[in-house]
């Protein structure tokens, strides 16, 4: 077949060109079941064309709910793909995250079986055969990688993340490369390394953001490529989302916080490397250290995923290196990145999730890891995947990895979200969580545009007392210092005291935002379980 | 004043000799709430001369209550110290994790403000300062450290545990060191480091059980140490809990489980290095491999905490190797330790707590882990800590530190436990755990006496079937079925089914338990949040 001036420009393996295909003619290398990886991460780097060709055929032939996959992907992948694949009824089984409101619904209809992982986890477990017991070999059939252009070993150099590639190119006994000729090569921003399995693991020697520790590209056996397919277009990423009031008082809380503990000479003046997840509390934050207010310069960021605001961080000079496992710019920040590839690239570097968010490497920089979750309780354990305990939104992600190893530990959150009756109907605050995530054990501070919760080294009813004081909501506060004074009151008097709660009731305000539209109730009942009959 | 020559031959820095005190010189030194660090885990390797003196001085003085210290102790340390303590009100603050009744009572009684931390933790975060945050220098006032013999350098050698000791020496102002000549010098045994702070934090270059990175003591500035105290009495320890029925069908599953899983060439036939915690059913695994039966030859072992069962293991010549951060043996069982010196200290080292619980090197090792919990939800989330939700245990240990960095993560309990008036009243499979240590996230098998649910890769709904199937008594499955197919019903009517719940109703099996003395109720209510009001 004919083969694009583009995509031989980006293929220095001339044996790789006889392999070039196109999507519609490899259909048959995915029968019902299969099991298959993809490249990707946080909506970049995904794969293109193939995932659309295997839609197409579905919707011609009616296969909806009749061809259906096992499939895998570092985080989530395009959502004109993978909503695609959900709306068709083509995911049997997914791991570890997603986004898209297609795949929320197949995961809480019960057509999608999602586990949700933690994403350092993911590629390692799928090595271990985690994901393909069922299989006779412990092995994926078909992985497909997107590369922005291929060595002349063969070897794939990814695009904007490089995600669980490596590992689900270890893992793949066929592997497809769709090569992307529509966005720039990204050649030299990435640090790729292999999984060893114990007990032939060796630590990652990485001591500072900077520090490269593998190879530009995912070293590959040619053999197993049985199809390369150019894609022509480039990722689909939506804009960013933005600042409010209330992301830019969180932001301003917390870097009062980390301007305390410079102050007191638990962090140095350029802080410790910063991770930051994603949305628009994020963005404040990112944005509050780029601005001139927040004083810090010699910044280093590890973390998983950068969004726009880090490009306005570089800008302003007080980044000297970012890391993540993926880049996810909106249209416009890619444009602006491309633009400035050579400034910013010399103090960026691309690595697999599982370095990313690797807790061997998280723990040893003593990185500062901020995350927003679902709600957070009075004793600081938090809700990051399961809105009423039962419905998945996109999936654990980093956040366990971060805050579990950090040095501080940071969960923002406005102190309450809309219902739809009551603009502070949903207390982000709650007496106890309705799924947890992250525990009691992991959180040092809990930031709200209320306030600042630092619950570091304090007992379970001193951290409820800070939380309630300086993190809720006022409409909250007397309802929540209710909850805590009866359940401390009855729990002392029973000898149960540690962690006090009115058990049978400690979802009364979810239930009352069920039945009623706000957590707003009226009172607590006096537990039938408070004391002892004598 | 005159110096035993047993403590002559223990101490080989001259210059200790002229601050060789008896503990009761030393009460001045402990004024109300000083910080103070203990060395000591799981009950050995613990000072308890000055403790003993300064309960003394309480009690002649009826200073219960007034005399108030705040206490880190890298795990539990003596019960005849720390209990005697805590019948006298003496601490007002305690972490990260402690055994005793009277401990336990002043905890949930709220005369003790306990904090619960991975144990891998707790010595960093002691290092950065965030359980001295109210004090004007982030340090401790006195460390009391004991010792089974000392450098020529000053440094010490510890006893049967190392715990929390290399970093309270680092962070207390005045160090004491408690020479213990009743039990041999334990010199050798030990493989030492010290903990860097962030950005200065080195790789752990362990790659196999047996590998030192450290030195055989504690370095130590000699002008910190203010005193040096004769001790004269060994540990104090308890016999361990013997097999029982339960506990040996428990670990007849688990063998089975890892031959299956060597079959299958997910491990290899020496399996990888295994964890294992405290108690009867350790006890009754420990001793399967041990036995013949279990054929599985050059083990090697990498734990927190070593019981009499593993020098059955040494014994049976299949364990190569082993470390861990304490060996809790038996009276009977150190004599045998003594006696095997020359047999057993080869192939033993022991290290911090920071070092044995490293989630660094439990990932990098691809540990076995094996922990008991209070109880496991039918969602394989477990309670590692607080009964009813409230009541405090003993704290999280290192089960953390395991389940979530380990190759496999086993969670290993029986079925039921005996309420007052019912024998199987407590249910130890739940719909919803009361508290959770150990989220979804982090577990791949639970093991009862009835079965093994293996859960790896499954979906919450899919995990659900096998806990209910495999794990729960035959008591409890069909309530627990009940729980889950209406839970399921209405959580995918409504859209909410990734991990359905009756979350009003999800604690009734406990309620139940208070209220009547078992968790066998007689059904569940038909949700009112079940469906949508159309």
């Amino acid at each position: 077949m004919s083969i694009s001036a583009a995509l031989r420009s980006r293929v220095r393996r001339p044996s790789y060109l006889s392999k070039v295909a196109q999507a519609e003619d490899l259909i048959p290398l995915f029968p019902h079941d299969s099991y298959i990886g993809w490249s990707g991460f946080t909506g970049v780097g995904y794969p293109k064309k193939i995932p659309a060709a295997l839609a197409e055929h579905v919707e011609r032939n009616n296969l909806q709910g009749k061809l259906k996959y096992n499939l895998f992907v570092g985080a989530s992948s395009g959502s004109e793909t993978e909503n695609r694949w959900a709306r068709n009824n083509m995911i049997e089984r997914r791991s570890p995250h997603q986004v898209g409101k297609e795949i929320a619904k197949g995961i809480n209809n019960g057509n999608i079986k999602f586990f949700d992982k933690h994403l350092s986890m993911f590629p390692v477990d799928l090595m271990y055969g985690y994901y393909t017991l069922k299989k006779e070999r412990n092995r994926l059939d078909v992985g497909i990688i997107e590369a922005s252009a291929i060595t002349e070993d063969g070897g794939i150099i990814p695009g904007a993340s490089v995600g669980a590639s490596p590992e689900i190119v270890q893992m793949s006994d066929k592997i497809i490369i769709e090569v992307n000729t529509a966005a720039p090569s990204m050649e030299g921003l990435h640090d790729i390394t292999m999984t060893d399995l114990p007990p032939r693991r060796k630590p990652y020697l990485i001591m500072s953001p900077e520090d490269r520790i593998g190879t530009p590209h995912i070293p590959i056996d040619p053999e197993r490529v049985i199809a390369v397919v150019e894609s022509d277009y480039p990722d689909k990423t939506q804009p960013n989302s933005p600042e409010d009031e209330t992301s830019r008082a969180i932001a301003g809380h917390l870097i009062e916080f980390l301007k305390h503990e410079v102050k007191h000479g638990r962090l140095p003046e350029n802080l410790l490397p910063i991770q930051s997840g994603i949305g628009n509390i994020a963005n404040a934050v990112v944005g509050g250290l780029a601005s001139g207010g927040a004083d810090f310069k010699n910044l280093r960021v590890w973390t998983e995923v950068l969004q726009d605001s880090f490009l306005d961080l570089f800008d302003s000079g007080n980044l000297d290196f970012a890391t993540a496992t993926s880049i996810r710019f909106s249209p416009d920040g890619f444009d602006r990145f491309y633009n400035g590839w050579k400034d910013y690239t010399p103090k960026l570097l691309l690595r697999s999730q599982q370095v990313s968010n690797s807790p061997e490497i998280i723990r040893r920089l003593g990185v500062i890891g901020m995350n927003t979750p679902v709600e957070v309780d009075i004793y600081a354990h938090a809700n990051s995947t399961c809105v009423m305990g039962s419905r998945m939104l996109n999936g654990l992600g980093g956040s366990a990895d971060f805050l579990r190893s950090a040095k501080y530990s940071i969960m923002h959150t406005p102190s309450t979200r809309p219902s739809k009756t009551d603009p502070t109907g949903v207390s982000c605050i709650v007496p106890m969580c309705t799924h947890i995530d992250q525990t009691e054990h992991d959180l040092d501070v809990v930031v709200t545009e209320q306030g600042c919760a630092d619950v570091r080294g304090l007992s379970p009813r001193e951290r409820a007392r800070v939380i309630i004081d300086k993190a809720a909501h006022p409409d909250y506060k007397p309802i929540l210092q209710d909850y805590f004074d009866r359940a401390e009151f009855y729990c002392l008097k029973r000898g149960w005291g540690h962690e006090p709660h009115l058990l049978w009731q400690s979802f009364k305000m979810h239930q009352h935002l069920d039945e009623k539209g706000t957590m707003k109730i009226d009172s607590w009942e006096t537990p039938t379980f408070g004391l002892p009959s004598n």
